[in-house]
């Protein structure tokens, strides 16, 4: 393995503070593109030009060859199956269940995943698995949605199924030309490494992923059948927040609450990515040093800056917005929240 | 819309990197001290100056007074519950089961503790303590034999124990008169907020936190009685390293694995601090945002660049000095690791 040279460290601002008591105790930096389907920046800071992995926030573009090739009307795999496809689940009862259904109805099984066992990421879920007796299991992993859907369409294309989180698979090689084409940008030379669920992960630039959302949001551009299937996985995600995340978790809180008029995806180390349909945007951000608090307070704020969220949301939303900092006795001790000097 | 300029950023530099692949992928700010007994800078990084709650990294010098004003003797506080003390624990069993034969031998239980009760970070116990049908308590949480060293001395001075985390409780006055003394400055006006656990953190400026350790590692300019204290704690965390934090932690693995040549505690939000008593050193770290994987690492290199471990002790360290990272079927996808440019 061979550790390529550092990118210049370009000025990344700090756009998110961690309060405890009468200080800021804590500083997360982050850069934030926000892109229309023409390439155009609306809105940027740090360095958007610097290649990021994705991580699992790019799920809603790795879903669509499952759309666009037909593999999803040939297997009958739902609206809630497609969120599914796009999640990074908690690994409830009910996100398991479904993977497993889904795997049942293609022929496959619990064996046929190939990313590792991992515990439900939702402490009641884990409580009770441990409880029953049971282990976690690759049905657990926050990715086996996203892997049932890459299944499903290698047996649709008579691919082999063995093997499909490989770089060199067919699939995998689907999904590289499906980011290059969004994206737009030639990825084949690009610094990769492999992800947490065993997928490869390929570094592309921040300012491409919010142009690859912007597409997905405002994808008059693209073929029909590409477009068609952008559409009915924001359609999907919106619309089964739950199988997106699960309890408690920003991705579905704010889908849920904002009733369809954004699609947001977490991946790890710190990046979030968002399709806008009714402003034609995409947004991409990656918070410098990986935090997820960072990420989600970022996210919302460039929600509230972009006016999609009237009062009442707002309100209803405060909580996920400006998360409160705890103490193990419940007493508030601090918050997470953007920056307030007026830049962000 | 339009491309903001960039807020204004103290230079915090980069110290910690992770790397997945063939990319660094996240990267860790880091401030650091090492400073002697006199005050003297022997080397930094960052902003020293910068006021930051030393959060549980301070624990060491919040057991001084259970030792120094002779209730440890009083109530024949063994060694091994003076690291306890200056412990953030996992709350595995032998852990729990120390803190509350202590709390009995005292005359109390765990109904005296103020903190708030808390799940063992440590899995394996967290499963158990499910499986046996219980819930975590107070015992159970990280800072409990921090709190049975603040009862027991708040018994042995006739004070009321209700109440002990306050600000005002003679208990938290002491300590905070401690800080002043060991840092070597006033901080009735420093900002303050509430810990965890509940009691209050003070902030204080890296610098002087490191001296503070100095003081300890170093502590011929004491008082006989809190330069003896000084001495029996860190004799104490080096001697029952597992104490101080349990299975798998990066305190117990560095200071088994260095024999006694170095005290280290770490600190919620990416605090860090050692004392060294054969170099006459103290060190403080705070990573800028908090992560504690970029604590560890940071003060891992310190440690080998200050050339007290040999090469036998690092090459036994490796895993603790560059810990990989993994996915869910055990995989290494990567490392987090000091940056390579040889400043650091």
């Amino acid at each position: 393995m061979t550790v390529l040279s550092q990118p210049k460290a370009t000025e990344v601002p700090i756009l998110v503070e961690v309060v405890r008591g009468q200080m800021v105790e804590s500083r997360h930096r982050a850069s934030v593109a926000i892109v229309d389907a023409h390439g155009k920046v609306a809105a940027a800071w740090g360095d958007i030009e610097r290649p990021i992995y994705g991580r699992s926030a790019i799920k809603p573009l790795l879903a669509i060859p499952l759309v666009e090739t037909g593999a999803a009307e040939q297997f009958q795999v739902s609206d809630a199956e497609v969120a599914l496809a796009c999640a990074s689940h908690n690994g409830e009862v009910a996100h398991v269940e479904a993977v497993l259904a889904w795997l049942s109805r293609i022929g496959l099984s619990i064996g046929d995943l190939e990313c590792g066992p991992q515990a439900p990421s939702y402490d009641p879920s884990y409580r009770a698995l441990i409880l029953s007796g049971q282990v976690p299991t690759r049905a657990h992993n926050n990715c086996s949605g996203k892997h049932a859907g890459f299944l499903t369409t290698a047996l649709f294309a008579g691919e082999p199924t063995a093997g499909y989180i490989q770089y060199e698979h067919p699939v995998q090689q689907r999904l590289l030309g499906l980011l290059e084409s969004m994206c737009g940008l030639e990825l084949s030379r690009a610094a990769r490494g492999i992800d947490g669920c065993g997928i490869p992960v390929i570094a592309t630039p921040l300012g491409n992923l919010a142009l690859a959302m912007a597409r997905m949001a405002d994808p008059h551009h693209l073929s029909p059948d590409r477009a068609n299937a952008c559409e009915r996985i924001l359609r999907s995600m919106v619309g089964y927040p739950f199988n997106v995340a699960g309890t408690d978790r920003f991705c579905t809180m704010i889908m849920e609450g904002l009733h369809g008029k954004v699609a947001i995806k977490v991946g790890a180390e710190g990046v979030y990515l968002a399709a806008l349909p009714q402003l034609g945007l995409g947004v991409a951000l990656k918070i410098e040093d990986g935090a997820a608090r960072a990420a989600e307070v970022a996210m919302g704020r460039i929600l509230q800056r972009l006016g999609i969220m009237d009062a009442a949301e707002e309100s209803a939303l405060a909580s996920a917005l400006r998360p409160a900092v705890r103490n193990w006795a419940g007493t508030r001790t601090g918050d997470v929240r953007p920056i307030e000097d007026g830049q962000f």
